[in-house]
């Protein structure tokens, strides 16, 4: 979840801070609302040394009634913590109901501690989420260097100085380590009932307004939901507010996507030399991968007309034609539907050895169905876990995942239906889905962004190619796999 | 899971054979409803070596539509099944909608081969359960001495010779650890959404009958929701039909319990020549275990006039007060209903080195509360692993953690209660309500049979006292708590 977000996002509008007080007014709103409801509240700041956790806090309770909240500093536990077990200091301190108890630090340190599991860490939260408790979970993310300069900082001030010991240090000298710790531990604890979201903290602004919009939109469903209850028994229709989402600005839910660099270009010249040396590379590769029965999954997505059929063609046209098989995922046919969803992935994944390309994949639950309202929303919200495990027993029998998001604009890909259009071998290419698919480009995009960031994992990756340059794109496919596959084989 | 089963159950009711027969129709009408509700099922069955999975399975099999169904034997992977991923062939072997898929023997198998965590197998259980699939898994269990037996007549017959190894003999030789093993992978797996069922199989009709109720059951179940579920979208009410419940024998209910002599006694004499001996050990084991800061929870059930505070008090008369406490557990009052079932229990638990006695506890969760509606069923049914999970953190902590069961029979109780009505000073022990838990005799036995099931854990045990003689009682009780503390001292 760490791996793939841009830390350097700005809230640099000019009605930023009257959109944070409106924002304010909200949760204000909604806490009363949570208490009469009796919805406990638990808030939680994890995140790297430096990254502004007590800040945060700080603005984020300025939102609240200071008679509903308590903030509990769990940094180290106390000789009466140690004398029980590991999770009763946080027991004791979950919130009655109708309270919120915002949590600096949390049981997540007791991963780092040996304490607790990934999976004890789920179960905890589980029975409060299923007693109607509400759970927000924010990760303050910032770069190495920035957390560099901010210990430095701190440091040279004499009243902060206390602040900074030598591990604060030791995470930083091995930032990528850090990072990769951390992303472990989140995407093992970023379940649909208490999902993480992660903050990119450089900019206070973005953070501030990122923490708040995120916390009032989940009070705002939780109230819903208990709300719907309520009315369920009580036979009349729920009274249903909403508000925050009309709030956001319209750049606020940019994500990964947003800073991809789409002008990156290849000469010819480049794209035929680079081409013929990677093509014959791969080709020895494959063999390799063949004889030490390797099994290789690549798995492409991306816009309409992004690309994706010409940097497959570039891969194939390499390699050994009984060592692959191109599988194209359309529309599930009738035995398909009468499966479990993933269970037409399963048949076709590769055996020890050969290299499956999927052409379209399982990415289509949280992205078509999505949209289109295949899947309900609780299929498609947990589909990111599904997915994380499948991929997770590929990862475990030693096949190489490698995930590819063909991206390009939306003014590319207008000149390339044009282009499809007029010309006549190309015309089957294109269809009126693809129009009407053009028309969500921006339920699209948040929907792709949000799926990059809760599935791209160390062992499974993501790899987003700035497509608007075809030759670029399918230099740089070429690349990752011969890169992947040489790590491998090594 | 299979510590506190009775294997030695027998079906040997002058009717057994036509309530067999009733069950049969019963699943082959089921078994269409489910077709034409388009329910997926998948029944496993798992057990011993020589339990009879596939006997069970044979006799299962004639009650259902051999259109509708396929047996999978999944003994061991096939060239094919090595070069994939471990799952893959059980994935591509789930049933589509309407069809039945019996696994003998299944993915359980991949724990003991190092290939899944039980974690793992959770996922791949819960992702379809939530796709709408029923799963039903059976163990069968059986003792060392009848598996002994059962391997032996198989290597008699030739044609049966082949079947049995060496490692079926060396489970056999190390029973006790087979048993442990087992239970700890079922009581890890044994999910709300996919329980497990133990069959005592020793005696082939009591195993026949319990399969088939409870298949029966489960796909009522399911029948039951996916109508309730197309009620709800076509706007009318289910159509629930039942009828297995009132099929089942009323001896067939019996559990742990039933299974308990009542008959066992202590002369005065050798009660007070016990108590005085095991009182004085008691005393020295309080102290190390203060000085060696080891936490004890001890956790008393029973029926109403069981006894449980007189078992507590032939405790506590030995110890020093300063090292323990009681706590006795009633209705949670505001405070307390404002949290977590669990949260008043945690608030109480004991330091290092002391120990906490719970006179009634949060079993109250299963018993009382299910039985009295205050519960719902997601509630007390999801509270066992939650149970669990809690239980296992004091464990980890090195606590100490005994449970009993005060167990006296309907008559003794009667006489009790009608004592302490009787005795001026005992008038306060009982209430309306302990005669209104009476009338539900019935319905305790089968929660309390289920609980001690569901929660008898390595680390966190129940013992069922045999409480009719208050003396024995007692001394049993001294005898458990000091055994397990000079284990834990040792």
């Amino acid at each position: 979840m760490l791996e793939k977000i841009d830390l350097k996002k700005k809230a640099n509008w000019e009605d930023t801070d009257e959109r944070i007080k409106k924002l304010e007014i909200r949760i204000g709103e909604l806490q009363r609302r949570c208490k009469e409801l009796g919805i406990p509240i638990m808030v939680l700041f994890e995140g790297y040394e430096a990254s502004g956790k007590g800040t945060m806090i700080g603005r984020m309770i300025r939102a609240l009634d200071p008679r509903g909240f308590q903030v509990f500093p769990m940094e180290k536990e106390t000789e009466e913590d140690k004398m029980h077990p590991y999770l009763w200091r946080f027991f004791t301190k979950t919130p009655a109901k109708g309270r919120i108890h915002i949590f600096d630090k949390s049981w997540y340190q007791g991963f780092f501690d040996d304490k607790l599991t990934p999976e004890e860490i789920r179960q905890f939260e589980k029975q409060f989420v299923d007693d109607g408790n509400l759970i927000v979970k924010f990760f303050l993310a910032i770069t190495g260097k920035e957390q560099k300069k901010r210990l430095k900082a701190l440091e040279k001030n004499k009243s902060t100085k206390w602040r900074v010991n030598k591990s604060d240090w030791s995470e930083n000298k091995n930032y990528d380590e850090q990072v990769l710790r951390y992303d472990t531990l989140l995407i093992k604890t970023d379940t649909h009932e208490a999902p993480w979201t992660v903050v990119e903290a450089m900019d206070r602004k973005y953070a501030t307004m990122k923490i708040l919009t995120t916390l009032a939109k989940a009070m705002e469903t939780a109230v819903k939901n208990a709300e719907g209850m309520k009315a369920a028994s009580a036979g009349k229709d729920a009274e249903v507010e909403s508000g925050v989402a009309a709030m956001e600005h319209e750049e606020f839910k940019n994500g990964v996507l947003a800073g991809i660099d789409l002008g990156k270009k290849l000469t010819d010249e480049e794209y035929r030399k680079k081409k013929k040396d990677l093509q014959k590379r791969l080709a020895i590769l494959h063999n390799k991968m063949y004889l030490k029965r390797v099994p290789v999954v690549l798995a492409f997505e991306g816009w309409d007309a992004g690309g994706k059929g010409g940097a497959i063609k570039r891969i194939t046209q390499a390699i050994d034609p009984r060592g692959y098989e191109v599988v194209p995922t359309a529309s599930p046919n009738d035995i398909e539907k009468a499966h479990h969803y993933l269970w037409r992935f399963w048949e076709k994944f590769p055996k020890d050895g050969h290299m499956t390309i999927f052409d379209r994949t399982w990415y289509g639950r949280v992205m078509v169905e999505r949209i289109e309202g295949f899947a309900t929303e609780d299929e498609w919200k947990r589909a990111y876990a599904e997915i994380n495990n499948m991929e997770a027993q590929l990862v475990k029998n030693g096949t190489v995942v490698l995930k590819f998001w063909m991206h390009i604009d939306k003014d590319e890909q207008a000149a390339r239906f044009q282009s499809r259009q007029e010309t006549p071998e190309k015309q089957w290419k294109i269809t009126d889905e693809d129009w009407r698919n053009r028309e969500k480009w921006d339920e699209y995009e948040k929907a792709v962004d949000e799926m990059i960031v809760k599935t791209s994992t160390k062992g499974a990756p993501w790899h987003v190619i700035e497509a608007n340059d075809k030759r670029y794109a399918r230099i740089k496919v070429l690349e990752i796999v011969v890169d992947a596959l040489e790590k491998a084989l090594h």
